[in-house]
């Protein structure tokens, strides 16, 4: 029964008041904590643990927020964007597990994996290995099981085509490159699963800051690959652990 | 059992002389027609049935494409960015099917919606109805159930509040907008499937012909969304439609 | 009667001569410091009280502006983008209230609150506040009543839902968002009073410092919007004020 | 008394069922007659008559939802963009009045002019008349009195100098440029009223189809000047007659 | 003996007087014909045959630089962006031989092919076609061997891999693609020579006429890839025939 | 005298009232004939003929324009952006000799030439031709004695170099450039005097419709070169024809 | 008589041999010092000082380059963008006045001001003050009286206004103005002289580090105006002083 | 015999079992490093000596690929964007030639100079030099004989035709050129031989990061140009190399 049905019934057989159920209908399904309004129904509502998006807020913030979730029995919380320094400080109230090289905290276990297959992350170089991270954590963190397929850039086809089971294997992937960004493509011609690509920032001059890749993997032309933004890791991780439950 | 194991086996059994193996391993899994090398394994390779990308092709290269592929089994065929004028040449050698605002054709049947759930695709406004019917027919053509629900921008968020079920019943969405494609945020905000962004080309002077509700779209605040080029309705609907076979 | 006017009648009467009045119909309505042309009749002519732009102005240079100011008569001074150490320095010499955050220093009192109703400030997400708080700081100064609703970006659409009231019984709102600035639409949608939308420099990759919630803004769907410059909370706080005050 | 509560006090006296109250809830403020969603409400929600965008729609659609407007009590309506051809089919049906270089037409009278003040609408040069037009007869439909002064661009700083009278005794400004846009600033810088920068598209080369007057107006040195997209002379009428309404 | 030697040691010897010797220093090494500077050293200088670039010229006017050319002595002319209408016009008067798809036409036989080595052209589809036709005639006529490769683009790398030999075997490669280019980077990595990457504007949206491609291919990952104008096929075949020459 | 001087000095004397002298201060020195405000007093004001821009503005709009100057003693006229059709509409009332190749239309003489010394106008190629002929035009109309050298772009450096003599002899040389726009700063390099560099649309591809020239041409590495708009042959000519009246 | 003639009748009366000849013709006017070649007879070629761009140039290799200079007889050199630690450091070797504002060093004295009239500068606002000082300064050591009109915007047109007299009585006018750069057409259309527009990177968000007032000032609507590159206060200088030396 | 070839002869006569075959057939012929694929084929398939780009590695990264290399055979090794303080720390263990001002290591001897010709490189200015260099040595590194001629820009002509000899006798040049970027037309055109040309990020303003410089070169009005990113001089000297051994 849905919850609006729900207050309605109850104003029907005279359960709740008018009042009330005007409150009831506007109470806010976040905890206002002043910097934020914390968001304590996307639980349900996206059917996903909670995430910080650590830049830009300081380590009191992050604490604060955490604070509050876990009061609200939230405690699964994945922190991206989360310098070292700030890891430190936070880990003086909270226990975190914390990775450096893709600045990703994470409160509380990971969820079961429980996805319909297998998310393979492939990537460009070495310097795309920080945006892989991000992605590879976010999705572990969500419930899936993760492959790691690293510095298979298309300037030596042949180190692709060496780990081609890996690709036909998977269930989503994600294809991180900088640069000219031609590694989605490629993967997207070979691949028969839904591929996200994540342009980096890797690159020099023309690469201007990941727009060169990211305009390259707007155009691909292989089916079946959708973009997220420069250097998201966290949103090919979120997007790619959406598809691994779809039905689920 | 794989093909080259399968061409190995046959060598080591003398079934197979090296040089017939090597002419194996080397035929090439399309038909070269001159102008096109129609890729025919294709639909085993990716799972899915073929496609003509009809713009800049005549209708005769059409026709040929589509006997080729005829000729080798293939029975289900989409032909996007079909202009009407080609669509009547095309229609003197093959039946099938046209919609003119999507410009789409077909020859044979859609593939039975087999799908995990249902696509809902969602428009900013009248003017993007062509591209999310290039979706639609697309994900259609490839075997799924879709829901429409046109003209439902942020400007009067009370229309698309009023559908929230339609929105919480998917199991991919897209969202299609131009002008500053806040729909996709707003959409990928209340859903918790994962969300296909399209921007289109619909606006004026600093809609920049797409542009701008394409970087809007990179750039949500809303986790699941992933984007597509500009007015391409087929691959959103290509890649919504592999997301729903997620572990089919 | 305007000076124009009284000068050309004294010539008339005598009581000037044409030399003098020569000077006086040219003499500058402003102070010259040599670095800066101070603007003393700025406060009739805009009928508001004066501002200075404090970046890229040393401390010694914005204490001479203020003190040129006072002995003219101009008691109430908004200093903006004052960073902490110039605000110290200044502060050796003139009282100022200071507010780190929006980067604000204030000389004298705000003007009484007389406008025609109140000016209510959203923002998207936390790292807004800054710009925000710019808006809000101005807006009060110039004598208006200033709400904050803060974080309240559309990927959880349900929170500026749940403050409708305060989004219908504003007279100018000011939205403030980065990334993909999609509030502004929403927020323009909901309201039945002027929105002006300030796109922020939040976000990263394709967020092109401000750039794509700029676009965004200027492409909004819904009518009754306008748009300044990108993190110029002062610009949007002095707009919503005049608007606050138009017949007044 | 708010809709929601009467709803709510009809349930609670018995008067609605949970389920009519479900429905009425949900009932769509807006006419669905399949290409559009004709949003009906939205008179009493924005507070304004309402508008149809010609552009990319048929003259039979425009011709509908003239219809379905005017069935739902809606006498007052604004259509913009719209070509002389469907201007002259629309006719055929309906009675309105068409401006041929605003490319306007209204059905039913303006509203009496009611705001606080007067609009003022300046040009930089006699080709962005149109769209000076498009935001004038935008203005007078939503009720203001409006005057013009065109051709004043600040290449002959004297001819806007010439009617400082009238820029002084505007509530609001509109201030349509293309090329250079740096009458927005002039105008500005004089005014002590709102601004509604309005770029165009007049120029070539670097005027970037509106992009250079766009950044121009962006940018102003002046307060209290805010802007809308290139040519949308309409989004700076509406814009300023909510300004001149303000409080009313 | 260089020219300028010659001249020199003339004026030493009285063979020539200091006013002859100023102007054969100051000759012109092209012939004037009003409304062009036919060069007529140039097949010296650069030690190729000619080129007339035809967009923007009339067929008189393109006639009479071929006509020029041929009175003195120039019997190998290329035209290139050659229209069929002024193709037909041109053929009044001169002898071609006209290819439409490439928009080139010829005067005279093409130079012997004396290259180092074979040139290969790859194209990522069949739209790419008309500019690499331009690249293949250029090359042609410049006395070069050409193969041709076409629609082999990443999105099916089998298409590619297939032909492995062509591309090991060739001593200069022409990747012509449009959409995201990726086949110049591809190509780039599997051969061992040159590989001039022709981007074209071949795609649409995000394509931005070919600026997506020009960005992937400057930003290749693979080593030995420099790039031209988009749509320069010529340009490609040029430099495809002086690299095919070096050291000839 | 100055005429407020003269103004003032009549009030004083008795012979001016008050009220006639605000009236005579305020007095526009144009003409309003309702689409435009003609600039009367600009021939003073700047010392110069005038012009009327041709481009959007209706044959009828124009004889109107040429009718109210003629009235007013203006007697020398440029029109410019003048298509031919428009020319031969305005020639049914007024005397005016029309150049196609630069779209330029003037009634009355030329200025006699009283400049400095001479303006030499050089092009790339003969495609820029148009360009350097509306800047040749306008020089000639306002009195300047112009040399063109045509066709000298710096692929042949040699064509440029053997006309040294004339850059040398120039007081002011305008180069005319599209593509990569390099003949500005060659030329720059070689001449004494200032240099107007005007960026052409010519080119294709990544010349981006001249913002390739023009960003040449404004990073030139000679000193005394500065830059008008794309294709502003009219700008550059006008320009010219100022610095070589400098002092005059 | 020219120094090629000079030669030629040398080697005519036997005074020079032909390989001497060769030599001399070839010899080169600068001076090769490893890291530059310095420019020796530019001095004559351009008929002004010598300059050097500071940038990216090491304390040592200017103090070489000004040793080379004066050991062939130049005494008046200008080095531009020199930072204050550079200057401490050249002047360890040579005797150099140094403005820290405009980042420029002289040695040697100014040219005698000999140029037709006066140059003129004026800005927007304090920021702009070190490129219009970097004008200045080039100016005058050029040869140039210069009048200096700082903080003038035209958001308060009336302190442009009160100075008309100063911008009457310019030869050359040079405008420095960052945001939108609006102060280039004000002054275009007031004055009757060549106005040398100088954008600058004074501004923030759409300022884009000065494209905008960059553009703003490409498409003035004011004649006689043309622009140099953002910042440029040295080649805003240099035009401005061959533009007052025309003639001369 | 090619490998593939031997393996299915060794099946065929069962000196290989399938699954060994199988095995053989995938070996990856790179060494997997977990950081990096280290390709060691490279050498053979390429026909080059290998490289590691040091950018975004740390020195222990690329020690451990120098030993990996040098396990596997590999003695010549090019290190590109290689700091100083990276160069000590890899020092350490290894032994590498180091230049600063290029940024290049190199372990192990250059290859002997056994290209067709001579590679000529040349820079507009001395700013440009450390690009120039990372070219010449790796030019020289892969067996080249270099030729470097510096400082030779457009805006002084008569410096880079004192060096006519040395770029008719190129087999291959490098133009190296920031601002605008014109060299390599220049020098395109003086020369019979293919040239690469090589945007640098020297300049300001409107330079964009060398956008400027490489718009310009790809825009080459001159035949016979190819490009590579900004400030790629590893690339231009890679490619120069490949075209300098084509036949070799």
């Amino acid at each position: 029964m849905s919850d609006t049905r729900k207050i309605l019934e109850d104003i029907a057989s005279g359960k709740l008041s008018v009042d009330d159920a005007l409150v009831s209908l506007k109470t806010e399904p976040f905890d206002d904590i002043g910097y934020a309004k914390v968001d304590l129904h996307r639980k349900i509502r996206q059917g996903s643990s909670e995430v910080i998006y650590g830049e830009g807020k300081s380590p009191e913030q992050i604490s604060g927020i955490i604070r509050s979730m876990k009061e609200h029995g939230q405690d699964r919380i994945l922190i991206t964007r989360l310098s070292k320094e700030k890891a430190d400080a936070v880990s003086a109230e909270h226990d975190i597990r914390y990775s450096e090289i893709s600045r990703i905290g994470i409160a509380g276990e990971n969820a079961p994996a429980d996805g319909v297959g297998r998310i393979v992350i492939v990537t460009g170089g070495t310097s795309d290995i920080p945006v892989a991270e991000e992605a590879a954590l976010t999705a572990e963190f969500l419930g899936n099981e993760v492959m790691r397929l690293y510095d298979v850039g298309v300037a030596g086809i042949h180190r692709l085509l060496a780990h081609k089971e890996m690709i036909f294997g998977a269930s989503v992937i994600i294809a991180v490159a900088g640069m000219e960004g031609a590694l989605a493509s490629v993967v997207g011609g070979m691949a028969d699963c839904p591929v996200i690509a994540v342009p980096t920032s890797v690159g020099y001059g023309a690469a201007l800051g990941g727009i060169s890749a990211l305009l390259s993997m707007l155009n691909s032309c292989a089916s079946g690959v959708s973009v997220v933004n420069i250097d998201n890791g966290f949103g090919a991780g979120y997007m790619a652990s959406m598809i691994n439950h779809v039905g689920c």
